[in-house]
């Protein structure tokens, strides 16, 4: 997804990485290497950093970057904005890392349960993810730390204090940084997905007049509630402004279609829509609708052409094209 | 809702009292007073703790309490389970508060916006809420507290610690117990609360032996998915084991009745539900079975059933009942 990161290691538990290496494959996820966890949080991000040093990788040593970014895989919603401000200011000042206001007062509990101190929550944040750091800093910090940290250690901006002297460069980060944890975060997390993908759909009708007319009418009745692009265009020709919205990561269609052509342009645009690999990582939506402007047909041959529409579905589903049909006489 | 809370305070910004006052009357709270906040969280705790002791609102004067608990309507998932430990602690220790663990290793930051420490994670904790607290004690902390303390402080439990000299006790919460402070969190909210109404549903059918075999069978098939209970009764009877059900806080109805007696015994149960107060805090859904075992019935005379149901359905939906009606030939 983002050009100027040169490699991805994803550090995975032992009985999740073949898990890991068929989603990579499924969704044709580029310069990744899955390597093994430790057991704690620490160990397994020293495991990754061997793979740019260390002989035991040796048959597969990666080039040894400049910058590396460390990321939890529970904080999906990374966009490119923070992780390129974190490597910049990584480059400035050794190490950089993202960080949100404390949502809770954090407290200090003595030995009996009770009150300790409680901390002025205006001057301490929540560190989050993703952090960068120069390679050699983080590196030396891991290979000096001692059992101590690597067992029970959870911030690697503090290696980097304290076995380099490294204070990192803190960086404000979006609310969408924090951490899924619980069950109702996964909720959150569906929700977001959700509301990112419905933020556009494109009406698509080919340049018959009456067909394009109906792709015209319903983009001014949507536009007031949502993002909509209305393309008309013979889809045997390769569309440049199809192509722009593809690469626009819009997730929902709706091509409107005669009858007499709508299966054949529904599975033009679901190839179409195949190649440009965005339903890779989530659902496209396409409503075929189908228009009847015959004035005696009789409800058995509408049927029909459900069940077409049904069938050729079920093909697109396996690709992750949700395809519906609409039949309107 | 708990029988032991004598008083129940509401502290609302002066623009929303009015509204605050009209959700009291239309959910029939009991024991509810509505006071006006301050400009700081401080500042409002103090305007519902006056209401117990000062001159200014003598014409209302409430018995002051041994205990009060202090809760945030950002936290709606409390629990009596917690209330009841938090209190138990703080006639006990004179202060006590709900916490959680650390989700985010805490930092804290230089005046150059570079990391100053970070906590030991394992050493700290979220100060959550409710809170409570002997009430002379947390009364004569905010009456010596500074302006400062008024308006920049957070936590109610250091104003106990820095002026009465009492270490709370912390109790461990529920995870339920977190701050619904982004949109995210709302969707997670809906989740917990459409997990939490859906864990029962109740069959009840009226005793004739077709129609309680129906009510038999659906039992069978939907108990290995979720918790199920089936009543057989005459309606115009006040059944116990009805009622109970009602006090058990079971939100989903499914009636399955001959079609000749179905709107008016869906209607008998209506009116129960009503009377029992089960659908003021959440949504009741009634799922109307009508059957109909004769043989020679037209298509319209089922649509006219519906048109009924509709009707009745949009008079129930005033009550906070869903109704649904499902006509089976």
């Amino acid at each position: 997804r983002i050009s100027w990161i040169s490699d991805i290691i994803v550090v995975v538990s032992p009985e999740n990485i073949e898990t890991m290496k068929s989603i990579i494959e499924k969704y044709g996820h580029k310069r990744v290497m899955v390597v093994k966890g430790g057991i704690t949080r620490h160990r397994s991000i020293f495991n990754g950093l061997k793979v740019f040093s260390e002989n035991e990788f040796s048959n597969h040593l990666l080039q040894k970057p400049e910058v590396v970014i460390i990321h939890d895989a529970v904080r999906p919603f990374v966009e490119e904005d923070i992780l390129s401000k974190v490597v910049m200011a990584a480059k400035e000042h050794g190490a950089a890392g993202a960080i949100r206001p404390l949502v809770s007062t954090v407290i200090a509990s003595a030995a009996d349960g009770c009150l300790d101190h409680s901390l002025e929550r205006a001057r301490y944040r929540a560190s989050e993810m993703p952090q960068a750091f120069l390679f050699d800093i983080i590196y030396e910090a891991y290979q000096q730390c001692t059992d101590y940290d690597l067992d029970y250690g959870t911030e690697c901006l503090h290696l980097a204090l304290k076995y380099c002297k490294t204070n990192a460069k803190l960086v404000e980060g979006t609310a969408d940084l924090w951490k899924v944890t619980y069950k109702r975060d996964l909720y959150a997390a569906e929700s977001i997905i959700k509301d990112n993908l419905s933020q556009q759909v494109c009406v698509i009708t080919n340049v018959k007049e009456d067909v394009a007319q109906v792709g015209f009418l319903l983009h001014e009745s949507l536009k007031s509630q949502i993002k909509v692009e209305a393309v008309s265009i013979s889809l045997s020709k390769n569309d440049t402004h199809l192509q722009n919205i593809f690469s626009g990561q819009c997730y929902n269609f709706v091509c409107v279609n005669d009858k007499k052509y709508a299966i054949q342009e529904t599975q033009q645009l679901v190839d179409m829509l195949e190649k440009s690999n965005i339903p890779l990582l989530y659902p496209v939506v396409l409503i075929s609708v189908h228009l009847d402007f015959s004035e005696n047909t009789s409800f058995s041959i509408g049927v029909e052409e459900l069940t077409r529409i049904k069938k050729f579905a079920r093909e697109a589903r396996k690709k992750n094209i949700l395809v519906y049909g609409l039949l309107i006489q």
